[in-house]
């Protein structure tokens, strides 16, 4: 069991201690031997910490207070733009202007962050991701002034804990509601009541059933977090932006 | 500096020595820590042990010998089913059925994947990323019997290493390549040249432009590696069973 991972937890509170760029840029050089498509790394990353530029980002973030608390903001990008150039310089002519191309540079990006993230949290930093990177990506391109080619897929806010013990430890699911042996085991009405009844029954989450006046908790997440119409809103602006990006989907 | 970080390698060849299940299962339950969009666990891993079940795997991978010869094979997938069925289960009416929601899924499990291979590579462990998942899904997805709202996005061969040292450690561009400082500065025709010039100039890659009988390293991405015409067809492969499984793409 690796004891570090099971205690990991997502930090939203930052003390004042600052970090500086030599850190940030170790931990990046570390994320970089993250595994990447052929080689190919097809991920940048902006490094935001002037106030004002967190003050361009927040909105783009519905304001979460992460974004403008943490001394580091970190947006992953998936970019196509550098190797594409590299291979027009190169005598080659590029042909990634498609979804699967876009496909394989977003697990990049996200195996790049990810690998980041570990690397940080190892350190003692804490991170949170930010998950409306995608919802208002045309924006935070515009903010980051990111070329064609070049599509924001994960934030993340570093800084070190206020008070990690502070910051809640998610619950999850029991590892027979993940794991499959050899084949999908598709599951029953019962399994699903064993699976999310630990979660269901957790005070903290009885409390915030209650706070939205739900019966239950999976009215929350359909009805408040992440209600059919929002997801089908941000679906085609994400959409639109990916073509108007470069990379076109299949008619 | 993280030094295990900068160590590591992809594993492509490994030893006879056996993995329990209850190893793999350690392993899943520690990655079950990484962060998750709202807790929700967007994924599902199928293992891979039996001899028969890797054979049928294995054209759909084009025969990479890894997933024949690894001692487990583990396909992460985007799964917003279970997550659904939750909800019909709990009278809620979920909206996952588009493009927003599978972003969020592939964002999930992909995270998952990686933090399974660093805390499988932790306990001295190799891991492999097959890139092909996403070109034939379709097919992956009958073998493992994945139902509706369940898209394969990762797989990982894992295994004890043969052999570390013999394994090749893969090139990484410069730093200045990958971080922008608070917006995105982009590259003149001279910083390509200057990104690239090393991975161009390292004796195993120029092998491989002369073997592929190429000028330059870039034609062998664009005309070997990964051709136009073979990322619109994996494009158009991807993108209809995206739908076909029940995430609709905005019209």
């Amino acid at each position: 069991m690796n004891v570090f991972f099971q205690k990991r937890k997502t930090i939203r509170h930052y003390s004042d201690a600052e970090i500086s760029d030599a850190e940030i840029s170790e931990l990046i050089a570390d994320a970089m031997n993250a595994p990447t498509t052929g080689g190919m790394q097809l991920y940048s990353v902006i490094v935001t910490r002037k106030a004002e530029m967190k003050k361009k980002l927040s909105p783009c973030h519905f304001g979460q207070p992460m974004v403008t608390e943490a001394p580091v903001v970190l947006t992953f990008c998936a970019d196509f733009n550098r190797f594409e150039k590299w291979c027009v310089k190169s005598g080659a002519k590029p042909g990634f202007r498609n979804f699967e191309s876009f496909v394989s540079a977003m697990l990049d990006v996200t195996i790049f962050a990810q690998q980041f993230c570990t690397a940080a949290e190892m350190e003692g930093l804490g991170c949170c991701y930010i998950g409306t990177t995608t919802y208002n990506a045309k924006e935070i391109a515009e903010v980051l002034e990111l070329p064609k080619m070049v599509v924001p897929i994960v934030t993340l806010t570093v800084g070190h804990p206020f008070d990690a013990d502070a910051e809640p430890k998610a619950e999850r699911l029991p590892i027979e509601a993940i794991i499959h042996d050899e084949r999908y085991k598709d599951y029953s009405g019962n399994d699903i009541v064993k699976i999310y009844s630990d979660k269901e029954e957790m005070q903290v989450n009885k409390q915030f059933v209650k706070e939205n006046n739900k019966q239950t908790l999976a009215q929350v997440f359909t009805d408040v977090r992440y209600p059919q119409d929002a997801s089908e809103h941000f679906s085609e602006l994400f959409f639109d932006f990916i073509e108007d990006q470069g990379f076109k989907f299949p008619k």
